[in-house]
């Protein structure tokens, strides 16, 4: 049998989820700064982010944990891990293979400009 | 009476809101990439963001509109908006006057690293 290692329980209890037991964690290119996407983790989401180095969320729609990058290619490798200052987001710099995003593009957020208009 | 604009209708049909009709909105520092907070919008909020140059969110604890640094001066000033390829997230690059975190540091993810350890 493997066994269940929770999360840092200091950190469970501060953790403020909401009524599907999630928080939002953004992920960040750490090192340009790229808002690449923004993913939702539970508490076993965070704890494989914190200790396997990979950046893992849980997938709203699919209903199970998804590890970036092992369908795609498209990992994030995990380099800082916080949270905000209620605890209820997390901030995850990562350094993302590829792209991040479904659609081939480098972030989520390239794609869809309300403003400037002219963008 | 003030007439009621509402947010353009294209945005609207697009924007997929949680059951409380809200998106998180994710705020960065738009020259240094700092990721500053996150906080929710509706499609009013948005609509303000979008034509007031001033970030706006609705406060879920207070139940009511929050521009950013009407109290505390540390005013957002919007530079682009966009949304993320499933329209259901908002990147809101603003410029930040003063400390983005109510605790007075400069983003609210400063004080609560969970990784590295060290840190």
């Amino acid at each position: 049998m493997s066994q269940q290692i929770p999360l840092d329980p200091a950190v469970a209890a501060r953790l403020k989820r909401n009524a599907d037991g999630l928080v939002p964690a953004i992920a960040q290119q750490y090192d340009t700064g790229e808002v690449l996407m923004l993913g939702w983790m539970d508490d076993e989401a965070l704890r494989r982010t914190l200790t396997s180095g990979r950046a893992t969320y849980w997938s709203r729609s699919r209903g199970e944990y998804w590890v970036k990058g092992d369908t795609s290619g498209h990992v994030q490798w995990v380099r800082s891990v916080a949270l905000d200052c209620d605890a209820d987001t997390v901030l995850v710099k990562v350094d993302q293979v590829g792209a991040a995003c479904h659609t081939g593009r480098r972030t989520c957020f390239d794609a869809d400009v309300l403003l400037p208009a002219d963008q």
